[in-house]
């Protein structure tokens, strides 16, 4: 990562950025994903292949993180979101959870820093989560974080911390029940909506039905799309060491998102994984585009 | 199938079946999943590539279906999903989605017959989607299989129809606000909540903080997680077709469900993917069992 450290780059470096301009040359004739999710999974493992000290693992990924938003960025990606911290990773031995809030603060710090990658490539950073969980000091940084580069908008990162998806639901619900007290909101249309629907399903104009519900909650599907942290949702999310599940993360957002699982752990991702994810990303555009018509 | 249509079983499927069983008995050496999910992907690519009538790839994906059903009975999975039909199909062309309807209602009609496969393997089958959406014959099929079915207690077939993972969750959303309108819960005390959590991680203890908010609607993650249609969640999600989406299907379920996604398209779905799926659940299950203990 040339930019991050403020050294001047080496000819191999340089020579590396110009072989990535070529082929991006050749996939930017193809649409470019808006925005690439991903889980940083086996940074743990990376540490134990490696022999490497406490800590070596999250700071190898950390380095491979930077690396992997620079191809994003280069390659125009406007939204790249990371799974930094789950809730449930609170649950971690209390060393290794005050570890990971020690490396975050320091690196939200050094993000904020004059000649870092944020600054470079003009990120706006949001945190997104149960901001309120994290420690004093971590909270703070974020905040400070997110002001320094709200005017920033060519790209945005987003970094999911004390974040769990289904916690994310809850929040949304929560967030559209205030939305309705404080409107007043009153919803009691569904049965119509209902009957509305099996009518044209009927005569054989096949319509998706409104949906609306009779009402005690007032929430409707919409009210929680708003309400999600995160938004738009990603094209494709890629999740290393070869796992498929989800773990809690982007449940609602993922409804149509391509999901990519590489062997490869965390720290030994690289441009060919990002490459993948675009060129995966241009084989299901037409068809996806297609679906979002028919969404509509 | 030699049980759905009552003929008698060939001296080649006779064969099959005892090679099943020695397969079987390696297998369930193991741990067998609880529950595995299906999206029925690839009927209508399977009649086009083998140039078929219209309809000729549903009937296929229906045959290639009582077979993957019948293999996860042999091997003791206790719940299998399908999802059979998504809100959003309702959107395609309605000779398109009269066909589906017509075949729906053939099938479930054929379900409830004596010598189907659900009474030889005593499956109960349940319906699960926003079934008022249905058309009324074919809710007034579903209905009575799942009445003629409610005393069947081996196997559970759950059936997803008019279904859709975001419906499921604004659904869970309303019944919860219905639970707490009917028993008259307050929920208040989401500030003090917090404030343990910091004191206990602040100290080192580190612990998952209740998930409790300040009160507009009351719903906690329990409750909806009560209120889904689907439960227990499933151990494996196969899309088959290479498709890596999810489309809608399962999103809150999947939260550590391993997702596998075979190229075969679905009509071509065998026994080798489901072995394969065991083959990955027993790879994972003691992590996830540990996982399963963290969460506690």
């Amino acid at each position: 990562m040339e930019l991050y450290n403020g050294e001047r780059p080496s000819v191999f470096r340089l020579l590396g950025k110009y072989m990535r301009k070529g082929l991006y040359g050749i996939l930017t004739q193809g649409p470019i994903p808006t925005h690439l999710a991903f889980i940083l999974d086996g940074n743990r493992r990376f540490a134990k292949k490696h022999k490497l000290p406490e800590g070596g693992g999250h700071k190898a990924g950390f380095l491979a993180l930077l690396n992997v938003l620079t191809y994003c960025y280069e390659l125009g990606v406007k939204y790249a979101t990371i799974y930094a911290f789950s809730i449930d990773n609170f649950r971690r031995k209390p060393h290794e959870v005050q570890y990971v809030m020690d490396l975050m603060l320091e690196k939200i710090e050094g993000m904020i820093m004059e000649e870092s990658i944020i600054n470079a490539y003009d990120i706006c950073v949001r945190f997104v989560g149960n901001l309120k969980l994290l420690s004093e000091p971590v909270k703070t940084a974020a905040d400070q974080s997110m002001r320094a580069t709200a005017n920033n908008s060519r790209f945005v990162l987003l970094i999911a911390v004390a974040y769990s998806s289904t916690d994310e639901i809850v929040h949304a619900v929560e967030e559209s029940s205030k939305d309705k007290l404080n409107s007043n909101e009153v919803c009691n249309n569904g049965i119509e909506a209902e009957q509305e629907f099996k009518e044209a399903n009927g005569t054989g104009n096949s319509v998706i039905p409104v949906q609306k519900t009779e009402s005690y909650s007032g929430i409707k599907l919409v009210d929680l799309e708003k309400n999600t942290y995160i938004n738009p949702y990603p094209d494709v999310l890629i999740r290393t060491s070869g796992e498929t599940r989800l773990s809690n993360y982007l449940l609602w957002q993922t409804t149509n998102c391509i999901l990519y699982s590489p062997y490869a752990l965390w720290p030994e991702i690289g441009l060919r994984h990002v490459v993948w994810s675009v060129i995966n990303f241009q084989r299901h555009y037409s068809y996806l585009e297609k679906h979002k018509e028919y969404l509509k």
